[in-house]
């Protein structure tokens, strides 16, 4: 009963397989290889569009990098207060930015308002030296809550983020868990709402080691090339990145493997939901569910065996605590029985 | 016959086998899985002490992360005027330690020696801040010329390094070639030598994706998990990377490979040396072999399907041009005597 | 009446004097000349202990650099959340110590208390690379809001600083005011109170362009010396920093006029705190007040020659400004007077 | 007889007036106050341009800063190798490029030919990251040498970076002296020649505390106050560099002094070279003289009271040394030969 993360998972079969296959021989390196050139093809075909696409190797360095591109000396990158960027990756944004600096916004389950947006940029009016400046806005989907951003609402923040001229990214570290709740087209969920770059994450869901910096306008990602060798994270055996990505997007096998690890969530969230042990904190939409717990009850599902993290909380009994329980395409129903039949 | 680059391998049977055998199940995120434990304690066998290892995935990131560990304001680093981390790290290194200087330092066949870096050192006196200060020396082992420095060679430059209180790295981008050449232990090579960290590639010999920043003193390592999760490097699946060592390390295939790839190169040069065709800028140690070709029979190679690089050289002829030639574990002797056949 | 800002102001007749004496003449740059010496001597017998001094020309690169002697890599700096560094600096801090993010508390009157650093330092455990680890926590003294934080609660800080082993910097732009206003000695309001180093400003308060940074433990200051030339801060002709100083110590100029600014402050809120036209949002302390005034009174005092500044304020009503009225050395009693009669 | 530096004087005669006249009363800070605004507008007078001008508080800021304007990650500043940039501002142009590479051009007598920047370039193609890329060129004028770029040197130069797309910065940290000796005007000496942008140096010849950064094209000049006050280089009292810069054009000030300070070498040179005492180790052109002597006079010559430092030199005899010897605008006659007197 492993709920403590999806990235504790291994490569998919289809994933695996790919690495396999396309192991032997020699193949140019540094992304000069045919393999690169036709799974960078196959991107543009996903997103319906040209765009520009750099594999990299972590979740970390695929948002710092695309941040980076949007840099500016003072600039400030503006994002919901429990993001990963924030919170979670060591400061690796700023160091890869030359210092700019994140400015969390509030709001509840994981999401921010055009509304709090528009405020933060307001308190850096243009031309004032001494407050530094809007560079970027990075929203997370799904969001560090498990919930989704609804394309309305992704457009919103992108139409504050165009009228003060900076760019939104889009962390997509569970880009297809997210892509599968709303179910929409990659291109629908990003460039046609707004995001300028994405970090596709693909590790989670099926690839060993497997992200991508995707840039929907092709000048912006003038340049990256440099920022990305800059940042170490241009591969030799690049292809090697290439063969996971062709296996992941292969019969669609990322969407079925996305819709599994949601579904186990919902059943989850249904069945807690349903339990007199657990309530949850809010309805999830993705692979991540987060119920309150007493914390009686949390030590014993612990010591049953349920692996699960203990989150940061506000507003709870004193007797309570906040899990997240994360499923991923190698949750198997048996498991979600085997917890639920232990509230 | 491909002797572009020994990056355009795949993975050894033994690294892909081993990645297959570590797919299924769940394992802790981030290094906390048994897997990369035990590589890590396999990694203080391989070198005889107890060594802080930390798994990175590009060995510009590698060398630049090791760096960035001394890294000091307005400090210097020490390295040969042909070195990786000078010329093809598009200012990784510079960028990670936050600006420091990469000073060249002259010499034949790839090498520096102690007394260039003596007088390079004394360029930069104590505490006269308009100059900057010593921070650390690099040297690359294999060399980029695909020559070894041998033990006492490496002893003297870290003599020189110590007395100045500063640290020696060493870019082990072809580690396993250098080592089966000299043919001594990895300890003797390293921290016997007077080395204090090692950017341990592994991708070039056989693996996927998988280098290695070793510390041969734990007090150096400390802070080095920030620096790594800053810098993008901590891989979430970190089996992915321990996987890979396994394999490398299994059964001595690591050193198997390099002694292939190494006598795969000497029997290039010896060809090459015996023809009429071309001769050898200087003797190979390694895996790469640097033959002085007329213009025209260089096209001629290249258009019977010989790939390899110009390097750039001087003092040849004006109907000369330098080729660089790497053999690895996926040359067969096949491939080397068909090109030998074309001279 | 202007109460626009303490910089509108030039030098002190003190200050002028001294640049003017010390003018002629030639000295040796860089600091090595006997004036910054003997001043840099001086600086020990005003602080009753051996510091180390540091010349700068900004308050921004004051805090900047101090704070960067002090950087970890994934490293966060704790501040209040109106604090001149957080959002005046343009990121200066997040630049000079490539990186570190500045985490921001709350509290009233522009002071935090220990409790809400306690907290934020909980949510940055030991060893979680993810989240960073903190670095060192900063106090403006006097506040932004133009209170001072007294001893206690300065210890108070410095020992949850200590306890999890982290610095503790002053900004003392305003040192002087807050210095007269709690009638303590230098040492007394630094390291006896735990701060381990100083932006100590003298700008404002009768030099031209004088900053210095004041380590109270010599070995903190240990490679400053390249931190301050990497930063563009160590001026060649460092006589005249140091002449400014001389003048601003002498016979206690500097706190004679810090003495005047206060007073001036005190005379201001007592009027306008007497007065039916404005509120004081809350008691000064030093030589900034800010007081309420309905946005027409504001307009019209404006429109009558009075120069101050809006400052973002909450809980007003919606025909109230909050205005900031700052005082200097150059302050007249009849500028005071002649503002009150408009109330 | 001091010859040891320019920056061992005070501030002259009409900057110390300037300074002095502009102190009383109150304005505006960080650049609004009317001063600034003459004193920038003086500035495109003496160019023939409309310039964009920022001052600083060091040459290394002015230098460091105006070349970030021009930064790329993973790009190269061409410079000379003896530049002030290279080895005397402790790495301060890689700090605030986030880590550019300076690459030294070798070439007599301080300068570099467009020949050697060619060839340099060439080794950086379009396109591969590796490598990195150019982004802009720096010369000294006057020289580290003492000597001067002519206006067909500096155009040559500027055609080879114009070419390639990038920028010409000229450290003018004796700017007056090159001018000078040139008997060209300002304009002619940098944008009409291809200077881009400009570290324009007044301390050494008559300011106490005053640089700028001046951009000949406005569009260079974009982001630009960002980059300052990010840098800690924002003045609060901005007047205080505006009133010397004031002094220091007044009458031609700025010109007479130079063109004192280069009499002074001029005489000291003739004086040396028709000596037995010494030799010039090249003709001096601006304010500075490079003699060598046998070590034993130099010796002799120390302790008569002449203050000079040694210079770095190759191809001298085992008992010979170079000295640096600079004039002033204080250097009077009388010390001149005085000191040609020990010859």
């Amino acid at each position: 009963m492993i709920f403590a993360s999806d990235n504790w998972t291994g490569a998919s079969d289809a994933v695996m397989a790919a690495l396999t296959r396309h192991n032997s021989g020699m193949a140019p390196a540094y992304g000069g290889d045919p393999l690169t050139e036709s799974v960078t093809k196959r991107f543009s075909e996903v997103f319906e569009r040209e765009v520009a696409v750099f594999f990299v190797t972590t979740g970390t360095a695929a948002n710092s990098l695309a941040l980076s591109a949007y840099a500016k000396p003072g600039g400030a990158i503006f994002c919901h207060d429990e993001a990963h960027v924030l919170v979670d990756e060591c400061n690796a944004p700023e160091f890869f930015t030359s210092g700019m600096k994140l400015v969390a916004l509030k709001g509840p389950e994981g999401k921010f308002t055009p509304a709090s947006l528009r405020t933060a940029l307001a308190a850096l009016p243009e031309g004032v030296v001494h407050h530094g400046r809007p560079a970027a806005v990075t929203i997370t989907q799904a969001t560090e809550a498990g919930t989704v951003y609804g394309l309305d609402e992704i457009r919103a923040i992108s139409d504050v983020a165009t009228k003060r001229g900076i760019a939104l990214h889009m962390d997509g570290a569970r880009f297809a868990n997210a892509l599968v709740h709303l179910d929409v087209s990659p291109a629908d969920m990003t460039w046609r709402a707004g995001v300028d770059v994405l970090s596709f994450g693909a590790t989670k869901n099926g690839c060993w080691c497997a992200e991508a910096v995707v840039f929907f306008n092709k000048d912006d990602a003038e340049g990256f090339g440099y920022l990305r060798k800059r940042g170490g994270q241009l591969l030799s055996k690049s292809r090697f990145a290439a063969a996971q990505f062709e296996g992941y997007f292969e019969n669609g096998n990322w969407l079925e493997l996305a819709r599994h690890a949601n579904a186990m969530a919902a059943r989850l969230a249904d069945g807690i939901h349903a339990s007199e042990s657990g309530r949850l904190a809010w309805v999830p939409q993705a692979n991540e569910v987060f119920p309150v717990f007493k914390r009686e009850k949390f030590a014993e599902l612990n010591a049953a065996g349920a692996i699960m993290h203990e989150w940061p909380a506000k507003n709870l009994g004193a007797d309570e605590t906040l899990a997240r329980m994360v499923t991923s395409f190698r949750t198997t129903r048996d498991e979600v029985e085997a917890f639920l039949s232990l509230l």
